[in-house]
């Protein structure tokens, strides 16, 4: 059973309190580790829930907005004393390497790995990374400067082994993963077997969009079409529309519409504006418009899965 | 009653635990705030505390090793974002002016008030603030890179008025501030009371040293002499004295002979390398050397007073 799920380090717009820091979040695809944006205080979190630092890999920033990217110094520092050795990529839209290469210089330091840097387009949607299991497309978001979401796809899965035909038609182990990749097996007698006796269908390739900071933007949805799982900003109860107007930030309501207009399964909602000590508020206004909607809650793990409903 | 005290925010070195936090320190003299180093996540800290953080006007950087500045441009950011107006001064040595431009240029931001830069000289002591209750003198150290620590001083206080003379010789009220300046008393028949005799000594004026991160430095001690608390770094133990020498801090021990050196009526201890889970050692080693020794832990408030031995 593949894993694949999204811990909430830090879900606060603006100022970080004493309970809500600033946004962060682990994607964990089968062990494999990815770094969503990286608030003041990201490595303290990433301790907190016994994360090992050096399995993150790859760390993507949506901007450069202090909320979104204060912990990054820190936390490539850490990883640094802590002997890391290993390419770290970071990917970005806007010149994060400035800002590294200022901060190492007035420490008259360097970091003994590499960082390969990454400037992501914010105009137009692209592939940026894949692997075996994954790969990550770009989401052009609006905001006041360049600013970047990020889908995760899984990669189509290999068929799932029928272990009662493949019992009864003795078919030899070596040949398990040549069904997984939809061959037939021929017997000793040589008959062919249909590979859909020998296997069941594979397991959906799930997905997760992580947009944030942006206005309601219309051309997201064509991105993230049907996504399983769909984290929006929603900085602003409705009341508030004229401030998420002006800020180019999302309602609670807006947020519940691209998760409408986009298809998405569930959604997940953050980026909150410390005015609400109750944030029901935006959760209900959330659901008034799409009814599987959770706040982002800081500590909470979200499991990327087929739709729950 | 006049106030000084310190408030440990931070004391470990390097990487940040999940229960020490890197350096800071609030200074507290008669309610004026002062800001001693700020690592990451201090303006979290100084919530925990329930600081008011617009109180603090003056932030002392010791030198621009992440662990003592990573904190600065969130504190700022959130400073601006909570309204701030009144002038920020900042002293440091080295260039922190370039590190928080990089940052204004990525976000596209600025600043609502002014920061006023002030460039420490770390080769040579030097008055670099005063009002009417404190001055403050940079100390220089000795570290990998330019590094200062900071002498707080108060200011000569008045002499304090001797209730029971006072009302014998009926002293007017209006006469009283001058009396506090040493003034001598006419009464209304011509006779002269010497001040002496209407006032009561000044209290101590009292001095507090932050001395971090440094290796064994004597010129420290004609800076600091006779200084009543003495924070001095303490990385590692004794036995680990040769990475001490080589990364130019401090064991225990020479934190020790630092307060014997200056004539220190009283030590704190910090700055302390991750590798010791019970800071027990570090404090022994001090006190064999130093006996009024004490650990700056997170989250206390050191009082600076007359020598409590």
């Amino acid at each position: 059973m593949s894993k694949f799920s999204i811990l909430i380090l830090g879900n606060a717009s603006a100022a970080p309190t004493l309970t809500r820091s600033n946004t962060s979040q682990l994607i964990n695809i089968d062990e494999q580790y990815y770094l969503m944006d990286c608030g003041e205080g990201t490595q303290m979190k990433l301790r907190e829930h016994k994360i090992k630092l050096q399995r993150i890999n790859h760390i993507f920033i949506s901007h450069l907005h202090g909320d979104h990217y204060l912990g990054l110094i820190g936390l490539l520092q850490t990883m640094n004393l802590m002997g890391r050795e290993s390419e770290m990529y970071l990917y970005c839209p806007g010149n994060i390497k400035e800002i590294i290469d200022v901060h190492l210089k007035a420490s008259e330091s360097y970091l003994r790995y590499t960082i390969v840097y990454n400037t992501v387009n914010d105009k137009e949607s692209g592939l940026i990374f894949e692997n075996d299991k994954v790969e990550v497309i770009s989401i052009p978001l609006k905001h006041k400067i360049p600013c970047s979401g990020y889908l995760f796809r899984e990669k189509a899965k290999p068929r799932r082994i029928n272990p009662k035909t493949v019992q009864e038609y003795k078919v030899p182990k070596y040949h398990l993963n040549k069904l997984k990749i939809g061959e037939d097996y021929i017997t000793e007698s040589g008959e062919t077997i249909k590979n859909s006796r020998l296997t069941l269908d594979s397991l959906p390739s799930l997905s997760y969009a992580f947009c944030s900071d942006t206005k309601f933007y219309e051309p997201i949805a064509a991105v993230i079409k049907g996504v399983d799982l769909l984290y929006h900003e929603a900085t602003f109860i409705d009341e508030h529309s004229n401030r998420a107007k002006k800020t180019l930030h999302s309602t609670a309501k807006q947020a519940g519409e691209m998760a409408v207009l986009s298809n998405a399964k569930r959604l997940i909602i953050g980026h909150f504006s410390n005015r609400y000590p109750d944030l029901n508020m935006l959760l209900k206004e959330s659901r008034s418009i799409f009814k599987n909607t959770d706040l982002a809650t800081q500590g909470n793990t979200f499991n990327v899965d087929t739709n729950p409903l």
